[in-house]
């Protein structure tokens, strides 16, 4: 009789279940250590300001398909998504670091490319490159950004500031990433069946860009300064909407209510989800990759919040015991469901 | 005619002159940016202190080889390269991120393993797991570490900082680590031969304990700031000593000589380098993969250095036009070549 060796899959826990299993037993043992895992980015405590911290991986096959993203968008978009993390603890970031892991397949023409992006993210949102390390993959492209930013320490936004009561906001609009992806996806496989064909993609730039070169809100983190508001949460929509509002639920130990008719969907993000037969309020609470940020606010803000250009009130802080909830168009209450991503 | 689109090789160009070349064209804007890509670590300016940031990717296949490397030993030694490159700025690690993208091919009891390495670096070492990011990959295991430290503005040690006349120090012994991985890979060979054969490994113990699991030195920092010492510059020996002395003298504008006779080599290391029909000195000018440290200190701290623990004097800087040599045991001058690592 073999000795049974327990093993458990990775895909029974799922991505935050495994992140959180995996770290449980690291007491913080550092009193510069303000904040570690379980937010958008580590906070380390500097005297005078606090250093934020955040890091992504972005992996080929998974993350990205080289037959429809450039490769200077690449560079651009694994910079901005970092970036959005430092943002959504309403500091600046400041620095950033870019590894690669690649195999020969890549020449140095290419590469000179994907850096292209990354140094225009770098002009844009005036940040550095100070560091990295490149090496070789067995396969494909690998992508490790971190960012440092700055923030002050009584101004930075936690998940877990949020109460009862207060006003749940996002900026600009949701949806819009996902469906640029189901595009590219559905012209790649029509081009791989029929390699005559070329690509439609007219009329649908905004979609397409979304997903390719996506922003981070770096002007909503301006306008909070200009008005001295500092979110009481916050967190860059990243996962769709649902998980992140469930994110600041359960760091801050509340619930919320999203009214669906108030969650900002562009007039050609919904003609699209219909044309692709889906519900397009699900492609924003969903979707994922928007890098939007959710944020709550004191409802003594809430007029600060009213006069802000590209801000919406979506829906209130309430009761642990409610759970978070969608209040649909049509009277219904439902209970949001985080789907996140699932890649294993 | 089909156009001609230029395309250079990766290998080609090699690991340090890639860098070099795609980094060339990114001016830092921050002014808190004191030190970004070509140093151990980037350094970041705080007022008070430095913040000190290192990253490294780690790649199965490449880096590792899952055959003989236990998962836990993987997860401590990937931290401890990080934390290298923080003393090796003369600066104390205090957080690390940890970010990983693997296969299904991983359980959670797996990663369990990873992370128990990497919990005892940080409770070894004193640093704080404050962040990261968890994927999937379609191959093999990739591991991402950044350290984070602080250090006093002026008590920092760049490797531009050396000055003719300065002294060559290292710290431990050389060539250990180099000859670990052999000892493996020979073991390995024999078993994927004779699966029924058990792996010869006894007498080796600190041989390919210098592989699996390396140690940063954080003890001679302890010591240089007992003794009131500031290295000029300084650099961790992960390439072998021949490539990180030309470092020292490319970033410093100098040359070095090496004495061959004072670089430490530990007779069991020097024994089996004979067993495998290798040059002791070689494997400790080539090698990598020691995590020693090599430094330079001004001629007046000679004293200091001498009554310091593990330290050896092993050379001096010399004028550029002299170049980096090895001055032999026969009383020959060679120039050092870096092989540093090719793996493309």
């Amino acid at each position: 009789m073999s000795e049974q060796v327990k093993r458990t899959e990775l895909n029974d826990l799922g991505e935050f279940a495994l992140i959180d299993h995996l770290t449980r037993d690291f007491p913080l043992q550092n009193k510069s250590s303000v904040k570690g895992i379980g937010d958008d980015a580590a906070v380390i405590n500097n005297g005078n300001f606090q250093t934020v911290v955040s890091t992504d991986l972005l992996v080929e096959g998974i993350h990205f398909d080289m037959a429809y993203v450039p490769l200077k968008h690449l560079g651009y978009k694994a910079v901005v998504v970092n970036l959005s993390d430092i943002y959504a603890m309403n500091a600046q970031p400041k620095q950033i670091t870019v590894s690669l892991a690649l195999s020969s397949r890549f020449s140095v023409e290419a590469l000179e490319e994907l850096y292209a992006g990354v140094r225009q993210a770098c002009d844009y949102y005036k940040v550095d490159l100070v560091g990295g390390d490149t090496t070789s993959s067995l396969t494909g492209l690998l992508i490790s950004v971190t960012a440092i930013g700055q923030g002050e320490a009584d101004k930075l936004s936690y998940r877990s500031g949020a109460s009862v009561g207060d006003i749940l906001c996002m900026t600009g609009d949701l949806g819009g990433a996902y469906l640029g992806l189901q595009i590219l996806e559905r012209e790649k496989q029509i081009f791989l069946e029929h390699p005559g064909v070329q690509p439609e993609l007219k009329g649908h730039d905004y979609i397409i860009g979304r997903q390719l070169k996506p922003e981070a809100r770096y002007d909503a983190i301006e306008q909070f300064a200009k008005a001295e508001l500092v979110p009481t949460s916050m967190i860059d929509i990243s996962d769709g909407l649902a998980s992140e509002v469930m994110h600041i639920c359960k760091a801050s130990g509340v619930g919320a209510y999203v009214e669906e008719g108030h969650v900002m969907i562009k007039p050609e993000v919904f003609q699209t989800a219909l044309d692709f037969r889906l519900d397009p309020i699900t492609c924003a609470l969903s979707g994922g990759e928007d890098y939007e940020l959710l944020l709550t606010v004191k409802p003594e803000d809430i007029e600060k919040v009213r006069f802000m250009n590209d801000i919406a009130i979506i829906g209130e802080i309430v009761d642990a015991k409610d759970g978070a909830t969608l209040h649909t168009k049509g009277g219904n209450i439902h209970p949001l469901q985080a789907q996140g991503w699932k890649h294993f």
